[in-house]
């Protein structure tokens, strides 16, 4: 029978290989690949499309119905005035550079880590001639391994390699006009063409449409669902019965522009993302349900660890991060624990999950703090969800850009009490006193606060009180202009613009980063990869296989596909006449954590047998035990071990697998 | 007790009633309102974007799990070449004028069928004082009603009442300089400005950017998603282990830059389809499982019909439809049953759908045959599933731009075994004796036909032959350069170019007509609008309604909320302090089907009470007996008839309602 224990690290993880299944087995490919493609543009073919709406329905569980938010689904296409208030048409943008003879367009962050990393590595080869450098891709690599006959074993003076792995560290805190500097000082070139570049200038990131037939409204393909939101507070808010806090939630497509995309899945030009607003009172930031993530622990990674140029996460639980005022608030802490709750669930390995604090210059124009969600893969470490404390921004600038308010009206419980002095100004004396400029005498006694109020009863009560305009105009005012007196006074009401905390997922990039977690090569033979996706996910959770292509199985393959589906389990037939061996490594390849082989025994003892994905292991037993013990195991309620405790191990294993 | 007869009749359908709700409960509202819209493009609300998903989760089961479709998620960015070759560059676009003084833009079809629309209504008026006229939107009924205390009965001769009808029965089927002479013929003007229009010119739909930063990769934003299923045939058929027929499917967002939207939801610029691309043989168009939808009945309103001026539908069985040749094939007609069956079961209602087929000039340019999904709604007639046969148009196009072969190579299971005469040439003499000239004598043996061959080979058997060339150039053969013999060929491969069956769904088309087929007023007040949505798709199932805020109650809740997603029902809670009267009519207002009301008495006995929102009927029992009850109604496997008979009908309702 076959080996229980199942040895997934035996060959190193080879991005090629891993790249060669998923375009093999169609999970995604560049689009437009007839035409010659498009960079950063991908299409999802059958499994991946699975892949992701698998995601994507446990995202909505997990989110949506168990923290009751209001779902949205918003235009893509927005006119230019929304993108403008919101800061996106000045800011939204990255530095590029051109080759100064190709006119080739360089992402000018991206050509100082790549340029300055190949010569680290470079140098760690003249150390130990042993090292190997580490994860960068493909087209990269090449290159590197071309250019390193060039560069192998070029030693840089200590003070340097300190330097570059300095600037490594604070990549994402350059300004365009720093990065200029550090490509002149550094003499960085483009690596293609050993060019010099041009000073950096903005790129701004969305893709820009007219909307209508007159060509004069300019629109923007949104770069984030947020907005979309942010607009329909007001209704949302009512929605909710004018209750904060609340949340609402979109699962969308964005678009952005990339000056060039080339890390596959992981920068691309349009991608589903899926965005939470959650709106609260800014004066209290609690969380209702903190308590029960409060023990959940993370790999923190704050923003003075980085901008000391170090990378050392700290291992630290929630609670104690929000206790201790490293992350800013409960709410933000909530949220960036469910998110681990999340990502791990779906089969993230969670020693490659570390939560990295934005740097202050790194921040997005509306953030006030940002905790980004950053998966390890062959690219690096990636952010593949951003956790934000946007504040205020996005309501107040829309509200002004619009005047239309975008506040809470609070009806307070008790009302708060306080006293303070009130002026009551004689209109009539005042104008028959004053004429035209009554306003500009109203609106300095308006403009006082307590304290002067105060000082000025105290003058009138003398007699006579001088007053002075803003502009040094001044004004004489006598007892029978005004009385002030000190009244109690209750607020019943509270107003308020909320703050938004934002987590947002982008889709592609987590599913990405979970096939490099869960691909794997067979111990005895590299070529058979295996994708083993938890169930959970699984594009398809398990594989029916019929023996043979003749009539007699017929009717028990369709008897065992409809009890699949009455226990909700999604199966698939596969009855190709290739060989079983091939139809199980095929579905290896596809994720498939579980099959049931039908045979002609099958017909006529009424039993089945069940294999399991990574294991190869199988048991048997009456066809509705296994249909039992399988609605389980997808349903995560039992193990294999405890499946192996029910059903009997099945001895022909060798044979067909 | 509630009546349990239910008049849904009692008020006539108002659409400003409907819209008002609608934009209240947040199912929908005009996109970027506080920054004053943008026409045709709509946000959808919390219980909007409910249903939406509820449509579509029942379209994913009904077409991509019962049929095994192969599902995509191709990219809305699409670089020019695409369209160019698809003749979407050449030929998406509407025919608009221009007000000759404002400038205002209209579409040249619906100016025409607005203001010949309004003469008509106008002679009916003359010829019936209490002539009502039919739907029409809002706007155009305000415009209509100011107008017609001008226009007032004024009558036509009945021979221009024929020419308008017959217009607008074929109005689908005209050009742009067809329309333009319809609109100096029958002075046909602006209504708003009565300024005279412009020669109709073409507005391409599409709505256009430019992808990457250097600004010479032109690109467009799909008008439909099915170029991306055409451009990945080759990998879904291999994905499909390179057999034929499969579909894939897609649910996506796509756009058109409409000229000028105006009927709410039916025409955006921004909009969610669902499309599915079933390739098929052409040479074989049966579907295996015809047989299963052969008896369902359907309205259908021919191409001949049409053109004939009329727009009488008839009544026919689908295999009755396709035996006749009124639908083309086999696998259009399934489509078509399969369109009807799952409208009906999300709740449209049957007899006010029908099917149109298109006339000659109305097709896209892909199509060889279309047949509309037609449902009624306030505005007309409105197609809101398309189904096309859209032949080898779309697979030939991209492949003859690209030069990858779109076919399927399909080993035959008996080679085709053909007799044949095969002309064996001796190239070395014929280069002897024809030099330079050797390939055109070659290319005409080649051309020849067996017809051809044989007669050739009767002349070689006298001695001598003279062929001619496509230029006139003639040659003389002699038996010793060639020899002609009839021979045995077999041929095990056929090569072919599949077709495409193409059911199209405008999702938000379809959603906006079951609101309003839904929509209704309580017989006693015109004011509690009621939305009767089938519980399949409605946004809540059940509503849990706590009959007062004290703490006693919050178990029972929590328990029932509980049970009810243990069972799969999505239900939420109700607990603002408003009346359980207004919190029923808000509910009944979102479509929420049943609600369990919850007091003091619940806690003491243990029984709740079940609503059912049409009725008002109020049943009572256990908890867990009720909560039985309801999964049975939301699964829709018992009639509220069978759970009045479980339980006993609760007699306070009077009282709560």
């Amino acid at each position: 029978m076959a080996n229980t224990v199942v040895n997934k690290t035996a060959h190193p993880f080879e991005r090629s290989r891993l790249e060669s299944l998923l375009l093999g087995r169609f999970f995604y490919a560049p689009a437009f690949e007839i035409y010659s493609g498009v960079k950063g543009l991908y299409d999802f073919g059958p499994p991946g499309s699975s892949l992701q709406s698998n995601i994507i329905a446990e995202w909505r569980k997990h989110f949506i119905i168990q923290e009751h938010m209001l779902e949205l689904d918003t235009t893509v296409i927005t006119p230019a005035p929304v993108f403008e208030a919101s800061g996106h048409v000045a800011r939204f943008a990255d530095w590029m550079v051109k080759d100064a003879k190709t006119g080739e367009v360089l992402r000018a962050d991206h050509l100082v880590k790549n340029v300055l990393q190949a010569r680290l590595d470079s140098d760690r080869l003249a150390r130990d001639p042993a090292y190997q450098p580490p994860k960068e891709d493909n087209k990269k690599k090449k290159k590197a391994s071309a250019g390193k006959a060039k560069l192998a074993a070029v030693k840089l003076p200590d003070e340097l390699v300190a330097e570059y792995e300095n600037i490594l560290a604070k990549l994402d805190n350059y300004t365009g006009t720093e990065l200029g500097e550090l490509c002149r000082m550094h003499k960085i070139t483009n690596p293609d063409t050993d060019n010099e570049v041009s000073e950096p200038t903005m790129f701004n990131l969305m893709f820009q449409t007219s909307i209508g037939p007159t060509g004069d409204v300019p629109g923007y393909l949104r770069p984030e669902t947020a907005q979309g939101h942010f607009l329909n507070f007001s209704r949302l808010l009512a929605f909710n019965n004018n209750t904060l806090p609340f949340a609402s939630a979109q699962i969308g497509r964005s678009f952005r522009n990339e000056i060039a995309p080339r890390s596959g899945l992981l920068r691309v030009r349009e991608f589903t993302m899926a965005e939470i607003e959650h709106f609260v009172d800014p004066d209290d930031k609690s969380h209702p349900n903190f308590d029960e993530v409060r023990d959940v622990e993370l790999d923190l990674l704050d923003r003075h660890t980085q901008e000391s140029g170090s990378t050392k996460v700290t291992r630290t639980t929630v609670g104690a991060a929000v206790d201790q005022g490293i992350i800013a608030n409960q709410t933000l802490g909530y949220f960036v624990a469910r998110i681990y709750l999340f990502l791990t669930k779906i089969g993230i390995n969670p020693k490659r999950l570390r939560f990295r604090q934005h740097m202050a210059n790194e921040m997005a124009h509306y953030a006030t703090d940002c905790w980004d969600a950053e998966i390890e893969n062959s690219f690096g470490w990636t952010e593949c969800v951003g956790c934000a404390d946007r504040a205020a921004y996005d309501l107040t600038v829309h509200s002004n850009k619009t005047g239309h308010p975008l506040i809470v009206k609070e009806q307070l419980a008790t009302p708060i009490v306080t006293e303070r002095e009130v002026a009551d100004l004689k209109m009539s004396l005042l104008v028959k006193k004053f004429g035209k400029e009554t306003s500009a005498v109203k609106d300095i006694v308006r403009e006082m606060d307590d304290a002067q109020l105060l000082r000025l009863k105290g003058e009138l009560a003398q007699g006579t009180a001088t007053v002075v305009s803003n502009d040094g105009k001044e004004y004489k005012l006598t007892p029978d202009l005004l009385t002030i007196e000190r009244k109690t006074l209750k607020l019943g009401k509270r107003e308020y613009t909320p703050n938004v905390i934002e987590p947002s997922f982008g889709i592609g990039r987590i599913l990405y980063c979970l096939l490099e977690h869960s691909f794997w090569s067979r111990e005895q033979d590299i070529e058979r990869g295996v994708l083993s996706l938890p169930a959970l996910v699984a594009p398809t959770k398990v594989l029916i296989v019929p023996l043979s292509s003749k009539k007699e199985l017929f009717p028990l393959v369709a008897e065992i596909t409809a009890k699949l589906r009455k226990a909700g389990v999604f199966s698939r037939v596969d009855d190709s006449n290739k060989s079983i061996g091939r139809r199980y490594a095929r579905n290896d390849e596809l994720g498939t954590p579980f099959g049931i082989t039908v045979d002609f025994a099958s017909v006529q003892n009424g039993t089945v047998t069940l294999r399991e994905r990574d294991t190869t292991m199988q048991l048997i037993g009456p066809v509705d035990d296994v249909i039992a013990t399988v609605t389980e195991l997808v349903n995560d309620t039992i193990e294999w071990a405890e499946a192996a405790k029910r059903l009997a191990v099945y001895d022909g294993v060798q044979a067909l697998d």
